[in-house]
């Protein structure tokens, strides 16, 4: 067992010239000539709606109270009505996706459990679980003849008696690959058949041209992790839900953490967000889709380069320059100097680190563009002479 | 060891008509008229710096983007300054009070370790204890012996070689008590003495006339918990920071649960509270004092009702009704029926929980006193006639 200090070092790779990992973040978050594409977030809405609701909510002077500790009911129902989940099925708003995906490793994980993830994935859900389980069987899938994702097979052949919860986070942060009908259903035998929890993180659903949820078809079996951060654009407001049967919400209400609630702004944000999606949704998606081909267009003029998985359901992409020789934190690094924030591959794998840099688009087609021009550039810079 | 589960049970009594405490609040939330005395919140900011931080944040749009992971460096550096502590101290930035508490609990107790609390206490503290360690000792302090606290020598007779933290809530949530500068110096010398840590909750500190930091006494072995909830007025922001040496927070970090910040906007409100503090803290202070005077002359007219610690260093205090055989849950309902919320002792105490109401008054005047004549009614129309 990997103990939880260790993952959360091997997370934190600070980029050359900063003291601590808080010192960059503060500087790219306070740099407005940045280009963003390090942290899958969404930077193409105009926010109207969002904004103004937060705005009556700052100027109503409700925020001195507790808000209810599940969330406003409002929210919590439009958040089951948006996944067309039907009765039976409830949200518990939380602050971010990550706080969900802790709560539900810590409702479900028992310490002689194990619990299966995904190499690339999303390190944190690693970190939780080992928090709570015996161990973490984290198979290895940066592969063309597993389509660069978990299989209902790879599960199979890594499950033993102990394993109590698959992860499975669709689209997949980094790599964008998602799931068919068929392979949710498969997941869903398997979580039916031999009592294992999915935990379903969609986060990037709203980017996907199809997605399915586990939670049709394993419904007594599968969490669903929702998120306001990456759709909505607003990662800076912490603001999530968990999405589950009564009773599975019922005993993750047992061990919750911030029993008093989740920030109100955030949830009147929320709240405007869902009301105001379907004026919105498609240009955002399309927009984030067109920007996918700039991208590839730019990576296939370098020699070795290439997306595994292309187009991406999601908001983000590996970009693998293994062949080239080029170091993925050297590029991260000299992509930084000229102001445009990616993600080296170790921040989402272990195994695959050296591989490939993460980066995202949902952002304005001319920073696209920027990147690039840039990548072919600076590539052509990093490669090693000989 | 009682398990989380009972302890969350305990703390949620739900008032009578309400199917859910999650609708029971929604229900206070939402209505205008209500006189909240029941969450210890702060109604008496008129909000202007904080409120315009807010919205001037909202405006430039950065919501979006993911904020350093510990908290801007400014708001950190303001924290510690605001404590007066030096150089060597650092503010770890969290969603609230409570996430400080969990944190702290998860970073210190380990399964052979003991915690010593209180009762009346803030009961979360128990539960997350009962998580991490092994026992939670729940030191009886309901008199006037002990002075309705913790004192060093109940810390001394109750430890045994186990216990690796006590909790000192100061003042104390719900009694208003809190400890001397000598008091506060034996606590040190325990700690320092016995390798035991301080969990020093401050979140009512600046209510308080006087009040001394276990920080300066025991530096490396104090964590102290900071609160935006209740001086500050922004409860429904969910902002807060963990306080102690820069390797107690170093290990905390390894186990933070979310990693990728706190709500920006609250962070922007918590920047002007604190650089606005000077201009409205003692308005906030001396109005809160002087509305303890109107309840306390409203108690003693009513026969065998006293308050336990008069003056409360808080902005809350107990109102002891045993004497008069009226139930506190009783009371409770019938002043929320005459839109006044306040709570039931049962919410603070497992073993006195019969005995009080806890209620708030960090709220206008002219609410103060219809509190005082509603609570002399209701206490006439519920006292049993015999």
């Amino acid at each position: 067992m990997i103990s939880p200090k260790k993952y959360a070092k091997a997370a934190k790779v600070s980029p050359n010239g900063f003291k601590t990992t808080n010192e960059f973040f503060n500087y790219v978050f306070k740099d407005e000539e940045m280009i963003w594409m390090g942290q899958n977030t969404n930077h193409l809405h105009d926010h109207s709606e969002i904004a103004e609701a937060m705005i009556d909510c700052i100027n109503e002077g409700n925020y001195c109270k507790y808000p209810p500790p599940e969330g406003f009911p409002e929210l919590k129902e439009l958040v089951v009505r948006d996944l067309g989940l039907g009765d039976g099925f409830e949200a518990l708003i939380t602050a971010g996706g990550t706080e969900s995906l802790y709560l539900c490793m810590n409702d479900i994980l028992e310490p002689e459990d194990n619990a299966i993830t995904c190499d690339p994935g999303y390190l944190i859900i690693d970190n939780f679980a080992s928090r709570f389980a015996c161990s973490v069987i984290s198979i290895p899938i940066y592969s063309r003849e597993c389509g660069y994702k978990l299989t209902p097979e790879l599960v199979l052949e890594n499950m033993d008696r102990n394993t109590h919860m698959v992860s499975l986070i669709d689209p997949l942060n980094p790599l964008g690959s998602s799931y068919t009908k068929d392979e949710i259903k498969a997941f869903a035998d398997i979580a039916n058949d031999h009592d294992i929890y999915l935990l379903h993180d969609i986060t990037y659903r709203d980017f996907a041209m199809d997605h399915h949820l586990a939670a049709d078809y394993a419904p007594e079996k599968t969490v669903t992790v929702y998120s306001f951060s990456k759709i909505y654009g607003m990662a800076g407001l912490r603001i999530g839900a968990i999405v589950a049967t009564s009773d599975l919400i019922e005993s993750i209400k047992s061990i919750v953490i911030n029993d008093l609630g989740t920030n109100v702004i955030s949830q009147a944000g929320a709240i405007a967000a869902l009301r105001s999606k379907n004026r919105w949704v498609d240009r955002i998606r399309n927009t984030t889709f067109r920007n996918q081909k700039i991208i590839k267009d730019a990576v296939d003029e370098v020699d070795g380069a290439f997306i595994p998985v292309y187009p991406s359901s999601g908001n983000m992409m590996a970009i693998d320059i293994h062949k080239t020789g080029v170091d993925p934190l050297d590029l991260a690094d000299y992509l930084l100097k000229r102001k445009i924030f990616v993600r080296q591959g170790a921040y989402t794998s272990r195994a695959f680190g050296d591989r490939y840099i993460r980066l995202s688009f949902s952002i304005p087609r001319e920073q696209v563009e920027i990147f690039a021009e840039n990548f072919v550039d600076v590539m052509e810079f990093l490669r090693p002479s000989n």
